[in-house]
C-alpha cells in the first residue's frame, strides 16, 4: 500500500466523512445507505488502501494480537505448524506473536500470563504440557486451540491427525512387507500424541500376529528428540534381538536413531527400515533414507484459524483430524 | 514456584507490609533499613517466590516484553538464536515474543508496527531487510539491535561475527589442503552477511594465487536456501570446470549443493569438499559430510541482552563481533 494512503484519502476520494469510511472499514454499515457503501469500497479498491489491524484494534478496543504458545521451535514440524498459522491469522486480519515453553511448564505459564496481560484475542497451544495457568485460562473459558497434542488438563478445540490409526499404519506396512522384527522408539516423557501413536502401532501388530514381548520398544529420556532417539538406538541395535523395521513416532527420533546406526556400521533402510511420524520436508533434502507419514503441518493454520473463528462466535468446536500420507 | 507463593506470602514471613516486599522486589531498597531488606530477601528466598515479570510491568507502567523480528525460523540457526535471546531475556526479567517476517520488507513492516503499538521495550531485528518501518523507527530512535545482518538502512547496534574473515577463513583452509579449484555458492538476493562472507573468501583466495576468472561461481534465486543450493549445484557439477572445494555461505545452501551432488553420483567429501558458515547442531545429527565455520549462535542472546540494556541506560553500542570456531 503506498505510503500516505489512509483513511482520509478514501474519505475524500469518496466524497463522505473520514467517519464514515472508519465505520463501514470496521464492518459497520447500516448507518450508511448501499450507494454510500458501495461507493466507499470503490474508493478503497481505486485507492489501494489497506486498512491496519492493529489501527482497527486500538480503536475498536480489541486486540488483533493471537499467541501462538508453542514447545521448541527449532523442530521443522512446530516451525511450518506456526508459519503456516501466522499466515492464515495475518489474512483474517490478526497479528501472531509466538512463545517458546521448550516443553516447560513454567515457561509455558510465564507466557500464558504475558499474553493475558497484553490482552490477546485467543491463544494457540502446540504441544502443550499440563500446567496451572493453563488450567486456569481453560476453565476460564479464554479461546484457545490445542494443536498436536490435546489440552493436558482436559477437553478443548484440537486439531492434529488421528494418531493412533497413524501408528497401526504402520504396524500395517511392516506386516504387509513381511517385516519380522518390528521395533518402537518414543520420548518416555510422553504426550497423547506420542502415546497414540505407539498404542495404535502396539494393537495392530498384536491383531496382525505379533505377541506383546516380540515387540522391541526402546524409549529416551528427556526432551530432545534427536537425542532420545540416539539413545534409544544404543539400546536397539545392541539388543540380542535386532529390529528389521522401526517407528519412530517423530522426524527427529529417527535422525537421532539413524545417526546410532550409522556408527554402528548399519545401513538404513538396507539392514532396517526406518518410518518416521511427521514428514517435515527437511528430510528430502538431508534424510532421504527415511520412510514417514506425512502430517500436513501446512494447512494446519487454516484449520487452526477457522477453529480461532467459530470460538470467538460462540460456537463449538470439538476435533478436526487432518488426512496424512503415507507411501 | 509454588501456586500459593505470592507478595502476601514473602511479606507475612518477613514480618513487614506487602507494599515493603513490592519496593524490594521492583529495586527500590532505599526506603527500608538493611536490616528489613535483609530479611524480605531471606523470606523470598525461604518461600520461593518468583517475581512475575509482567506483574512488575503493570505496576512501573512499562512493558516488559521485546520484540525479535527474524525471518525464517525454520532455519536452525535463526531458532538458536531466538532461543538463546529468549532465555537471556527471561533472566533479565523480560518476556520476548517472536514474529518472522519471511525475508519479506511488507510482513517486517507489519510486525514492527504491531509491536510499536504493543509498546515494546525495545527491538532485536535479525536478518533484517530494508522496509519503510524500519527507517522510520530506526530515525526515531527506537532501541533496537541488529543481529547477524546489519541494519539495511544504516547504522546501527549490531551482533554477529567478521563475515569477510570467516569467508577468508575458508580460502586458506582451501589453499593450504591444495585445493585447484575453489568455488562459492550464495544467494543472489543477498545481505551484508552473505556478501561479506562471498567477498572476503574471493578477496583471499586472490592473495592466495588465484586469478579471478578461475574461481567458480554460482547463485541462486530467491529465499529458500536449500534451493539456492540445488539450483545453483547443477550448474556447477553441470559446467565445464568441475569444482573440488566449495565454500556455502549457509548450512542450508551446502545441504542442497549435496542433494544435488548426490544426484549426480558424486561423493562429499570424497570427490568435493563442501564447507559453509554456520555449523548449526543439526549437521551433526544429519549431515556428517559437512565442515563448519561454527557460529557461537548460542552466546548471541547474552550479548543481544547487554546491548539493549547499555541502549536502554542511553549509552552507545557499535558492534560485537562474535569469535567463531573452524577446525
Amino acid at each position: 500500500m503506498p505510503e500516505d494512503v489512509s483513511l482520509a484519502t478514501v474519505a475524500a476520494r469518496a466524497g463522505v466523512s473520514v467517519s464514515t469510511v472508519s465505520r463501514i472499514v470496521n464492518g459497520e454499515m447500516r448507518r450508511a445507505s448501499p450507494a454510500t457503501v458501495a461507493r466507499v469500497l470503490d474508493a478503497i479498491e481505486a485507492v489501494g488502501y489497506r486498512p491496519n489491524p492493529v489501527g482497527r484494534a486500538l480503536k475498536s478496543g480489541q486486540s488483533q494480537l493471537v499467541a501462538m504458545i508453542a514447545a521448541n521451535l527449532d523442530n521443522p514440524a512446530m516451525a511450518t505448524i506456526a508459519s503456516s498459522t501466522e499466515a492464515a491469522l495475518r489474512e483474517a486480519g490478526y497479528v501472531m506473536v509466538l512463545c517458546d515453553t521448550h516443553d516447560r511448564p513454567e515457561l509455558q505459564d510465564e507466557y500464558l500470563y504475558a499474553m493475558r496481560a497484553q490482552m490477546v484475542r485467543g491463544y494457540v497451544l502446540v504441544a502443550a504440557v499440563a500446567s496451572p495457568a493453563l488450567s486456569e485460562l481453560s476453565a476460564s473459558g479464554a479461546p484457545m486451540v490445542f494443536v498436536t497434542r490435546r489440552n493436558p488438563s482436559g477437553n478443548g478445540p484440537f486439531v492434529g491427525i488421528d494418531d493412533s490409526a497413524a501408528g497401526a499404519a504402520v504396524a500395517d506396512h511392516f506386516a504387509d512387507l513381511g517385516r519380522r522384527a518390528p521395533a518402537v522408539v518414543f520420548p518416555r516423557l510422553g504426550s497423547s500424541a506420542s502415546r497414540d501413536r505407539v498404542s495404535g502401532f502396539l494393537a495392530r501388530l498384536r491383531e496382525r500376529g505379533w505377541s506383546d514381548d516380540a515387540i522391541i520398544r526402546a524409549d529416551g529420556e528427556g526432551r530432545s528428540h534427536l537425542q532420545i532417539g540416539y539413545d534409544a538406538g544404543a539400546r536397539i541395535f545392541g539388543g540380542r534381538d535386532r529390529p528389521d523395521a522401526i517407528l519412530c513416532v517423530s522426524d527427529q527420533i529417527a535422525y537421532g536413531v539413524n545417526r546410532r546406526a550409522l556408527e554402528r556400521g548399519l545401513k538404513i533402510p538396507g539392514d532396517c527400515e526406518l518410518v518416521s511420524i511427521d514428514g517435515t520436508p527437511l528430510n528430502q533434502w538431508v534424510a532421504p533414507w527415511l520412510k514417514s507419514i506425512e502430517i500436513p503441518y501446512a494447512i494446519y493454520g487454516a484449520e487452526i484459524v477457522a477453529g480461532l473463528q467459530l470460538i470467538w462466535r460462540g460456537e463449538a468446536f470439538g476435533e478436526r483430524l487432518l488426512p496424512y500420507k503415507f507411501g
